[in-house]
């Protein structure tokens, strides 16, 4: 894997001088198409072994580039709201918006690979976080991202070589710290260990280039005409959609069975019961937010289901029961600016709540599956591969102890006609009809289609469904309420019981 | 000033109960206005002593509102990416956007008065605090949003007698802290301290309703009528700009002295001169930022300039001595949608950088009073006002040790000229030549006067302009590098010298 980075690559400095002016005036040149253009992002991982030459490269192509266009992130020690979040958290909140170059000195890389060779970790924890890299990777990939990553290489030779300098020179000493040395005597552990891990996640969409580091010049030509390169070429390609494959059919339907047709929908709860009942589960899902261990997780809670299902209602008895200032109820609405300028997911990632919080979604990131498949609005590659991406994440929320529940709420064409109509005629309940959710009554049964494909392919075991037959808009108020207490008090239990997690910290991150 | 919150007001619960329903719907009805026409926000802030019932109150307001609109903040502990900032950028990023009801329970005076009562700071530190609210609300009414400030009240007597009550009840038990009997004990001191509070940050924009916390019927209603008669008439009134007040004018100019004519626009470093002197203070720039005493401190540095004066190019000769990690470029263009829906000064609040890190604007908060004022994109009333808040703004940065530095890269006509034709017959550089540089031109002496005004008004002695003479880059970039580097200079050892502030830990917070 690394033999070709360790011929001795060099570069003499007449070739250098040469070339360098041409190449950062392309590079400018690139750079300004992709900034005026904004129709991708570049993100751009530097890393490698201390001393390959990491922050001077990041450096030179900071000087190279208009620097008003790149982002630069260190990623030193997670902050305390980055903590209280899944690990990619804070990754998802640097990412580089449209027309921008992110560069990444430090990555999502380098913890799992650092806790492995400090033995923190098994080999299974680091192939587990490898392979959701990889998932991110090929999600930022197929939402136009341009991702390039870069591994500076060092024989162990060349490394002590280069320790030993940076030590002798007094303008570089301070560079050299304990924990180079450290990881000297690591040398070959960390070389395996990274060797697997790049062979693991080297893709079509993002692979790795290995560099020698040995040589400044030769390191920063590589890397400028990579980076040259493949922007340029994206550019040049125009933004065809990356995809057009085509995916395999939904379950075809063949019998009568059907998922949402098989509830029962006359189910129903009587007034009296209904208040006696909503107030001990309000009761009890108070009691359930004030327990101290709710301070160790947090709730995601996600409302969908059919236009007048009664999703606002059903939040309203929800948030009710709660203190105020721990919950946000997330309304989805079209995307910003700001937002379309990121891949999908990172408008629901931004939102994702502190520890002792809940964050209530009336609507979600399942839009993607449900209306943007049914109205055309995105490409059929992209809703087919949405099921994956969010399972991927709900299975990073479920690792970080987020609770994740997810209620469908449907009604019967017929009920939603009956509350169409009356809310037509009800005046204070006008704004709440509009011309489109009588359109989309004409697509009932696509969208029946799609929720059915929804439920089937994303309703795990870490993040199940619940379908709530909300006909009676009392019984789907109870349902709710008694699934998200009940989901609460198993999290809660399980957290008791759970020895704490081992401890991440206590590993030097580098300056 | 608290008499009329003692006379023991109530609210019989039949007159409560008829008056309830039709509260809500106009409440409600009222929302969804605000929320259609994003017109403005609200912010309001419920506060009051202990047992007085602000909790319960807001978590009624949030039953009667359409929860999906409303952000409320409980504002406890800071985190640490807070505290790397100035004291209000918590509040900051937190204000709701236009269209949202933003709920304060802890605000910009928690803090203030809590430090007062327990002794940590003197009168004059309180008054100052509260000196800075009255700006920034001031500022917050002139953007147009709708700020309500509701302080609940209770008599020595009632409040025990709240407390007692509560403790009695097994349910409620737990809600009564340690922290409150303490503060119980201080009951006079908070009256006093309080009293004075609200009596100096009751403003018109912004008055105070002090309102007694002894009934929750009483208060409720109280709340929510205020709410909705704010709203109300907010609403009704249109968005018609508030304020049409004439300015007083500039100074007039009597005789020939200018202060950007005075400069000596002939200065010029030789090539030779200009690399040695640039290296050198390259590196000492990079030595000031590798001191151990900067990762205390942060920079904003602000590059404003004629067009074509050569921003870019001496941001990189800065940027050029960085590591990539610890800066970031931000160039102010037009702003995002999101940054629209929210007070002029927020998009820049948003990018203060954390402890040890420098944020370099490529163009500012200044466009206000520079393009804005000159291209008519904002009323007179709006940039008048801009000074004062930017003074404001600046002295919360330099409170928080910031180094705040600021430049003025200026040039005259007849080099602006040379330039422009030399940028439209280099290819590389025709992107940085547009028609509306060309029109800009033609306001050569509105620019001007722009600028006097700026600079007679904005350069104060915790952060004042510096004008660089630019018709030579070489002069500017060494200027500016030497400018800089003497700022940090000062900064750093003023910084080693001083002994840390008083801690501001310690108080215990509302649970």
């Amino acid at each position: 894997m690394f033999e070709s980075a360790e011929l001795g690559h060099k570069l003499d400095k007449s070739t250098y001088d040469e070339e360098l002016p041409r190449l950062r005036e392309q590079l400018l040149q690139a750079q300004y198409e992709l900034v005026s253009q904004k129709g991708f992002q570049v993100i751009l991982i530097v890393s490698g072994v201390d001393g390959g030459g990491r922050r001077e490269s990041v450096r030179s192509l900071n000087e190279w580039l208009d620097p008003r266009h790149v982002e630069t992130h260190g990623m030193g020690e997670p902050s305390d709201e980055e903590r209280d979040r899944p690990d990619m958290w804070r990754f998802w909140r640097a990412l580089p918006p449209k027309g921008k170059i992110g560069v990444f000195q430090g990555s999502w890389y380098s913890m799992p690979i650092l806790e492995r060779v400090y033995g923190k970790t098994k080999l299974a924890d680091l192939d587990d976080a490898l392979d959701r890299n990889v998932h991110f990777e090929k999600m930022l990939a197929d939402e136009g991202a341009l991702i390039l990553k870069f591994w500076f290489h060092l024989s162990k030779k060349n490394q002590e070589d280069r320790l030993k300098s940076l030590q002798k020179d007094p303008l570089t000493r301070w560079r050299v710290t304990e924990r180079d040395w450290h990881h000297f005597q690591l040398y070959d552990k960390f070389k395996k260990t990274t060797a697997h891990a790049l062979r693991l996640t080297s893709t079509a969409q993002a692979p790795w280039y290995i560099i020698e580091g040995t040589d400044e010049r030769y390191r920063n030509v590589m890397l400028g005409k990579l980076l040259l390169e493949s922007i340029r070429k994206r550019l040049d390609a125009g933004h065809a959609p990356p995809h057009s494959i085509g995916n395999l059919p939904s379950l075809p339907r063949v019998d009568e069975h059907h998922l949402l047709r098989s509830l029962d929908m006359t189910q129903m709860v009587a007034k009296k019961e209904y208040e006696t009942r909503l107030e001990s589960l309000q009761g009890r899902l108070a009691l359930l937010t004030r327990d101290p261990a709710f301070q160790k997780i947090s709730v995601v809670a996600v409302f969908e289901g059919n236009d007048a299902a009664g999703k606002g209602g059903a939040i309203r008895r929800v948030t009710g029961a709660l203190d105020a200032r721990m919950f946000q109820v997330i309304p989805i609405a079209a995307p910003t600016e700001e937002e379309r300028a990121q891949p999908y997911l990172w408008r629901f990632w931004r939102h994702l709540p502190r520890r002792g919080r809940l964050a209530i979604f009336d609507r979600s990131w399942y839009g993607r599956v449900l209306v943007e498949r049914v109205e055309g609005y995105c490409s059929e590659y992209d809703w087919a591969r949405a099921y994956n991406e969010i399972n991927e994440f709900e299975a990073q929320l479920v690792d970080h102890e987020v609770v994740v529940v997810k209620f469908w709420l449907s009604i019967t064409n017929e009920e939603q006609l009956a509350r169409f109509k009356a809310r037509e005629i009800t005046p204070f309940k006008q704004f709440k009809i509009t011309e489109e959710d009588w359109r989309n009554r004409e697509k009932w049964e696509a969208y029946e289609q799609a929720v059915v494909d929804m439920v089937d392919r994303t309703s795990t075991e870490i993040a199940p469904w619940t379908l709530v037959e909300a006909n009676d808009k009392r019984f789907a108020r109870i349902k709710v309420l008694q699934v998200l207490c009940d989901s609460l008090d198993k999290a809660l239990k399980r957290h008791r019981d759970k020895s704490s997690k081992k401890s991440r910290q206590g590993i030097p991150r580098n300056g």
